[in-house]
């Protein structure tokens, strides 16, 4: 295992190893700001992010949506630009400039050629470091992420996991939309945003990730510029995300009775969080159930009875928590049918056979191996580790460990999580008492 | 400029020619198939696809949809393997794979590690060769089209691109939805699909594309083997699609009065095809107008009025037309607005700066650079050319094409492009006589 960040010095550079083509290493700036690079040699482009470790899961419910808000105050301005400054400097060398915020981190990123990394560097670290959040832009502001807020409410099949998140989790952070309420953005203040940004926007709670053709030094030097007068004491950088014990409600039912063409479905349980041993067998249970076409899931509904067209099965992972979820598209006539099969399908788990396991494991191994060919993806990985994991897991020991998986885990890991009480949420319009 | 596909003797390998790391390679096998390769020495996976030059584009209106619907079909089945073995034989490797449907061409892919390129060859070329089609099969796959079209119409971000290129093709096959309507699905029988698989499929007509860690060689020979049978004839490659001569009917306006929470709204007019010289320039315009985020519309609607979240302009070319268009989801009570904003900014086009014209070649640039580090992307690029193109344009010389475009050429691009009728398609509850 790898030195945690908290444990290693400011100042300092350390290399946490060498994973495939590439090399990973991290150094602790002074204030505790981590930079972790890691090389790839053979492309020409670089991924350049900005991780912040804070999400709708910090927010109490009068601000619910504030994290989100704030990522996109920063695109506004800062003391040196303008918004359209900012968008300019990224457009004119055909950069991919954008933000996301998840429920425990918030990322700004930018991927250009890799030429073009220091402009990067500076664009987006300015974005970071010195927003000025004026009161006039957060009020347009506002008005973008009401229309964001509708957007999502237009797409059932993207509404339904917020409404499936409320199901699960009740009335805790976890239980919140990320993009918060219409009232909770209406009530969020220019200063209660600009405090939140203050105050969380630390150098320890951040994580400067970059993937590419890049050299580690050289970014470490361009990073030290443009966090320059940020970079001071001797703070260590935060800890892993240890999470906040949630205290879920018990797992509800909710219809919306929309008037759509599908119904869209959402059965599950809480499952494991990101750090739990049983994270390996659950993916591999995940591929099995509804990971893929030959999943029991796509076969059953999909491709025996041509009862949807969207359906799958899916993890979601927290410091603390997580869930186990099947989604279901249908003709709001079949929407029992089709719920009765998810059912179904997950009370005889257990019954996985061999030669589904090993499907499950060689999906989880070959989608894991594809999925680290582009920049993006290796500068998500060591940032998400530095700000939610112990330590970086190699790529070499995932796949080990996915290898590992037996049956008996599955089977433990399907009493264990699939046992549980489900949640279930549902839009369209299915009669009063759906689902119970 | 390379030498044609149809122009290459059967039998024989020509090198196009070298771009950027990798090597691109013809092969014209008997019967006319085509194999294009691109080397991509640096990644440790391949992209392998097979297009057939059909498309939506070429039905009648009686059998709207049905190359969508063969698309679902030959999933389900061949001589060889059921559409459980299908769907297992890449899961189990942990590839991806799929296929998609456009109006002039439809594309059966998967994405695996290189050393599962051979078992990548013959599934999916055992799919496209040699599917029975199975009358249970196209039944049951006739629900999963239609949950596919209520779940497009769920979805009016995107219903509103089919909405639109009726209100500008009206009753000719570019006005048609890909996915065809319920009722012409309806009406499909399993004989007229699988006469269209039986005419349509022929070697001629199919290209073979594959990029990334492979030999041109082996791979010629793996696909020699799986369309065994098929190769025989002194047949010559289908040349490039040249479209037929589609007839619009004046552009018209189309409002669906649907309970959204949003106005999706897109405004546009007739484009340029893929072969004129005018794209690059109808390109940088893009760019500038709506392609990023310092871009005028997102500039005018978003970022200095927060009226919307979601706004950009995009092009679609096809063999013999094309589509400017302008997309923008919004309040209802804001539509007006918004609309009108687009229509002056369309009318003000020609006054574009040079350092707008500037920023949107520096976009133009990176976005084609970077958008070719992937296998799935090199892949595309070079089957395209085979089934749409003369023939292969450099990559170098795509972009000293985008570099030359001057502000006379975009001026004129926007004389002869924006200048024409408009076409307008709407999807929420605005007033009556919204747009006139």
């Amino acid at each position: 295992m790898t030195l945690p960040a908290r444990a290693q010095e400011p100042g300092t550079t350390t290399t946490i190893h060498t994973d495939g083509a590439g090399e990973v290493r991290r150094t602790v700036l002074p204030g505790g700001l981590r930079v972790v690079t890691e090389t790839m040699p053979t492309v020409r482009s670089a991924a350049f992010g900005i991780w912040a470790s804070v999400g709708s899961r910090d927010e109490v419910a009068a601000d619910a949506g504030a994290s989100h808000y704030l990522e996109h105050v920063l695109f506004k301005g800062t003391r040196r630009r303008s918004a359209l400054e900012i968008s300019a400097a990224i457009d004119a060398v055909g950069g991919d400039l954008n933000a996301f915020t998840a429920k425990e981190y918030t990322c700004y990123y930018a991927r250009v050629l890799d030429a073009d990394l220091p402009l990067a560097v500076d664009v987006v670290s300015d974005m970071v470091a010195e927003s000025v959040n004026r009161p006039e832009d957060v009020e347009a502001e506002r008005g973008v992420i009401l229309e964001e807020i509708h957007m999502r409410d237009d797409d059932p099949g993207d509404l339904v996991h917020d409404v499936f998140a409320d199901a699960l989790y009740g009335e805790t952070p976890l239980g919140r939309p990320i993009l918060g309420t219409e009232e909770s953005i209406n009530a969020l203040s220019r200063d209660r945003i600009h405090g939140y940004y203050r105050d969380r926007y630390v150098p320890q709670n951040l994580v400067v990730s970059v993937a590419g053709n890049i050299d580690h030094d050289r970014v470490v030097g361009l990073v030290s510029d443009a966090f320059a007068g940020h970079l001071t004491g001797d703070a260590a950088p935060s800890g892993p995300r240890l999470g906040g014990a949630p205290a879920p409600a018990a797992p509800r039912t909710i219809v919306l009775d929309e008037d759509t063409e599908q119904a869209h479905i959402i059965l599950g349980c809480l499952g494991v969080s990101r750090t739990d041993d049983r994270r390996f067998a659950l993916g591999v249970l995940d591929a099995a159930l509804g990971g893929g076409m030959s999943s029991r899931l796509f076969q059953e509904i999909r491709e025996k009875r041509g009862l949807a067209y969207s359906v799958y099965s899916y993890t979601a992972h927290y410091a603390d928590s997580g869930i186990f979820g099947v989604y279901a598209g249908c003709q709001p006539s079949k929407a029992e049918e089709v719920l009765q099969i998810c059912r179904d399908e997950l009370a005889r788990a257990g019954d996985l056979t061999a030669e589904e396991l090993e499907r499950g494991k060689g999906q989880l191994r070959g989608a894991t191996v594809l999925g680290l060919e582009d920049t993006g993806s290796r500068m998500t990985r060591i940032a998400k580790s530095e700000l939610v994991y112990e330590s970086l897991m190699p790529v070499d020991e995932v796949l080990a460990r996915v290898e590992a998986v037996t049956l008996d885990d599955v089977r433990a890991v399907v009493a264990d999580v699939l046992d549980a009480p489900q949640a279930l949420a549902v839009i369209g319009p299915v009669p009063d008492g759906f689902g119970s």
